[in-house]
């Protein structure tokens, strides 16, 4: 893991005795926009007392009204439907970049440029080569940089992290992941932004699958070795909902992996959009010589866990942990054990994450996901179309 | 069912083509005062357009040290230790108590004499004799007024009860709940206000069980009788952690209930805070004619459902429904289905439910749950405590 | 408990060096009487090396047609449609009456002056009086005697009682149980003998609930009070299917009860045959001061398990032990780990039980049910019966 | 599929009127031989009225004081520890083969040559020539034949079949499945013959893997390509338990998969022995355009089945089916439902077809897996051992 040091550039200035403020910028207000906002709403009142002063300073987005319309709702100052406005402005030390993934690159590097903190969503790039840009301008510049993995800000995911650190689970024997969901198992639903290559870079691999490589990445270790298969169920849809013109698609629908580990490891990875009742499916599991783990995100604030040390006594048994107590990882802030938290509140860790790193200068890595990151998920991705293509087992390499 | 009629009392003034504005006081800032402030702060930004602008007008508590901190901290204008401030401010509309029990019945009577709208956590008061009061000064001065039953606002029980209202469920013939937490079968837990039958009027029944009893209401209707059995296990507890002094705990640590119900359905209710591994399992399972329902507040964005139209087919089983569909009750505002909302989203729901009808004079009931309802509520665990005393069953009369 | 000596009567001749062998008589091939029949088939090549001989003697039942047919099947060297004819065969030590409830006292009290040990399937009686009568049959003369009470013979339930009396629970606080069907959810099932109080003495409570209260004494102790609720909510029912003359139902279609016990727990049982989608629900939760256990007959070789002494680690969760080990209680002579058992094993460990007792002099208690426990069952639904006539709390008295 | 016309030899004598009857010999007494012989001996009262005559004729094994004391414990009319003396016999019609996997071939060769119907255990060869040969061998005399791929006669599974036959999943899109085991994960457990190729041809891939591999091929149908990875973690082991001695282990330890199918879908097979907690993990899901189902072994009596019919009212959820209805398949000989069944019925009903097919010369397939069906299943598990060795996709071709 390369040294991300804090430079002058970007870096928000303190006065003695204040709160640091941070001006903030946001592209999109979709989905991700939209759970980013909600967590730059949130961090003030949540965390307390509170590090950084969070400035609001520009969105952007199109069309127009809308973005007009959403500076008023979540509360900027300023909107704007052309990015670069964003990367000209002073005011802003953090630039987070919600847009679609073709809007990643180019954006991004010249926030960089600009000496902008940048925030960017996964998946990082369309393909390795962009990630690999992305991640040098900002090595270059030292802005500090983020990539939008955020289960790995789920409590019951971080306490998996530190069991495995721990030791609890002994030698990694078996990784096994999927994240499947629904949407598109109906032929006639329409085309969207994410069935195109140009736009997203890949289907279900770099939207879904990218996360079950990042969790892999985070808990186990780097990949060795991969072998795949892909597939295009449906080559074509509506361009929208009941209209006979078509729209091609040309990104993966789902895909399969038999997958190696540095550390000897095996297992597989699935991602699919074709998987009716699956609603988001993202699940893994863990073997190791002394215990087993998995998680599932429907039930986001349980982890399963079984260790042998309870074998001999007739009571081992996988255990369901309620990871909800105020001693479990980011939960403190939160409500009485039980209590459960959703979705949402794993994008608030993750920004508050950031932004603590931004204003006190500390290590993104290893618990959140840094451009490094990203771009070595691209690379898995790109390896995994390549097996896909060819029929090889193909080495990892960054 | 009585009418709430929407008075000018306390009505929020409106200027033509204007969001109205509602002035908010606040009392208590711990548990459950958290979860509403937090529903005001998210109100603004999550439903949009707007229908109503939030002025945090005034939170009270003590000390004032911590009252000062946390209005800073929700952004209200002003604080104060006496809640008297409230009633006298002409700029509140809507007074929220989340303080303790012993502290619900006179600051909501005299807010009720102000007019303003109220909305007060549960239990409502100590016993039916104060809730009585409580419900006749709203009654009288003709307020709007809410009692914090927020499990109603659970999508997936708003589903549950539009399944029943549609008849899916056909006659029915079994309620049981239980809602059982953890927090004190350690007998060296220390004494806290909730063991005090002066501030709290009872123990898990109040606290716990009171929230089954207003569930099995709005689900299946009213209690015809019950017979009951309470239990404290630790009769005094040490005045602090590690203390030798001890403080008497004279409520209930635990209660279990044999109902029966005006259309002819039985079944039972626990509450207790002596069960180990139960972080908060509220609980409850419905049987009919036609099929089943169960939930459990540990996985609240599921419900369980049993439709005996499959059995001809041999495919008749128990359905796991992730309610989090963009149709689903109280869905739309939120995350891409499968991806869950928390605990603190019921109370969001709820509160933007009183501020809505608030506002637009709409009905609180039968979703939400007035005075009326924390009344009966009350009147029902008054006759479990006396059928618990007396070894007799006890007909509910309200 | 009182003492079992092993007399002279009925006693299994042995010859030495010689596997002692027992005749044996069972009356009714139906549901239970079927899963007797296949435990004498099963326990001779299960248990080896073997300890007893079995010499399936005598079936009776009526008509005669099908117990004749049933001889064949089973392998019975002679069949009867007279149970005298059982008594007064003196090749036969074991008596073993799974005949419908009616059947159950006098047939057994001949047998027991005869001196043939018994098997009796339960409810012992219709009543606490049959019971009563029926015990101190067997007791005067001192033959042994086993009711049939199988779910003791679950390992996994076998499991949470060793955990129980090693103390891994603690100081118990809750009993919570229900078994519930839904057979008869549907008002157009026909009648059955088992709705009929001259042949079943109770109807759901005696059939279904009196598994929950024995479960209850084997595991926690003895109850102290109950109070109850019953209901018949299909008052009569075709007297076949679709016949249209109607027969009275005039037993319990579902129980609730508040339960209380001895050593200062409380909780609530309930049994119903309302409940659609519950084919088979016998499910039961245990609290204590140190932790908590549940099972549920659907997946009968679980045991959840929850221990606080996993808290302070932060990995305190309920685990589900899968109780197919060979080093579980009942498992060493099946199958290896996971390759689960189902229901009918239950009733093969507890012939096993009967017969080893039999031949080798041994105890049955207190792992076995005696006519001892299922008298005491049969005073416990006698005391729900009376709770819910008079509305009153009883005290449960043997 | 190729035709199984049933010929003359081996054939069962019948005479008019009377229970045909079969000759049995059995090579084992282990796991899967003591499974078998439960069904033998289970069969004769279980299904009534009887289509066939049992008589155990023969067992063979080793050591000789064991299969002298099997003999007797199951009944058998003679022993012998050299199978040869099976293939002399001409009262045999059925040869079952439990042996270890080296002593599948010749004696199963032998045994059609003389005419025998034979039942072998899986993997039915060490390798796919191994299989060939006895496919060969069978179809060239033309006796019956199966292979123990005994998951085929779970309800629930057969249920799945139904389903998929029926249209109710729609488009096939997604297979995926592992059989995970835990009893190696120890690296001092012992060498056994299951660990050595010589024996058994693979390791948790012939074991585990084949049963997978069956399930995809029956429910789903043939592969068209895999692309795997292979495993031996623990390279030797001691000899015997404590032992210093050293064994090598040369078969995989583990394995992953990504499987392509000629229908399109695509998916993931593992199969492991090293996955702590996993006591036997069987498992399988399958995803298509309208629905999704799936299965656990530790809980076979359930069925997991999705339905996009239910999703236009807002209740599609995964049901959870308790396929124990006596309309369901298989079952009506067993308990009432909710009684559930266990592993070793699996045999039961799987044998019981074996024998129904010798006697009334119906077909094995498409229910009962064949030696065409052993042999396919060996193909692909050595297809996926060359893909692990070359790192390349292998086509399947049989």
């Amino acid at each position: 893991m390369r040294e991300h040091t804090f430079t002058t550039v970007g870096e928000v200035k303190r006065k003695k005795g204040e709160i640091p403020e941070i001006g903030i910028a946001v592209i999109g207000f979709g989905f991700m926009g939209k759970a980013h906002l909600n967590a730059y709403k949130k961090i003030p009142y949540i965390y307390w007392p509170p590090v950084v002063k969070i400035n609001l300073k520009k969105l952007c987005g199109i069309p127009e009204e809308q973005v007009k319309e959403n500076q008023i709702r979540y509360g900027f100052k300023e909107y704007t439907t052309d990015w670069k406005e964003l990367i000209k402005d002073e005011g802003i030390q953090v630039f987070d970049n919600c847009g679609p993934t073709n809007l990643h690159k180019e954006p991004c590097i010249e926030a960089a440029k600009a000496g902008k903190n940048i925030f960017c969503e996964k998946p990082l790039g369309r393909n390795a080569g962009e990630a690999k840009e992305m991640l040098d301008a900002v090595e270059k510049v030292g802005v500090k940089h983020m990539c939008g993995f955020n289960y790995r800000f789920v409590p019951a995911i971080r306490l998996a992290k530190d069991l495995i650190e721990k030791g609890e689970l002994g030698q990694i024997y078996h990784f096994r992941a999927r994240y499947l969901q629904e949407w598109i198992a109906d032929p006639n639903f329409p085309f969207v932004w994410r069935l195109s290559k140009k736009v997203s870079g890949s289907g279900a691999l770099g939207d879904l699958g990218a996360h079950s490589i990042d969790l892999a990445r985070f808990l186990i270790g780097e990949p060795k070795s991969v072998m795949g298969i892909t597939k295009t169920f449906v080559k074509e849809r509506p361009k929208a909902e009941g209209s006979r013109e078509k729209m091609p698609v040309d990104v993966d629908d789902a895909v399969a992996v038999a997958i190696e580990f540095e550390n000897g490891a095996i297992g597989t990875l699935e991602a699919s959009r074709f998987c009716p009742g699956k609603k988001s499916q993202n699940i893994f599991e863990i073997n190791g010589s002394k215990g087993s783990l998995s998680w599932d995100m429907l039930r986001l604030n349980e982890l399963q866990f079984y260790s042998t040390k309870d074998e001999a006594k007739g009571i081992g048994g996988s255990r369901t942990i309620s990871v909800t107590e105020s001693f479990h990882p980011f939960y403190k802030e939160w409500w009485p054990h039980g209590h459960i938290i959703g979705w949402e509140h794993t994008t608030i860790h993750e920004i508050k994450h950031f932004l603590e790193a931004v204003v006190k200068g500390e290590e993104i890595s290893p618990y959140g996901a840094t451009f490094e990151d990203g771009y070595k998920c691209a690379v898995i991705c790109d390896a995994i179309l390549e097996s896909a293509e060819t029929g090889k087992r193909i080495e990892i390499g960054y």
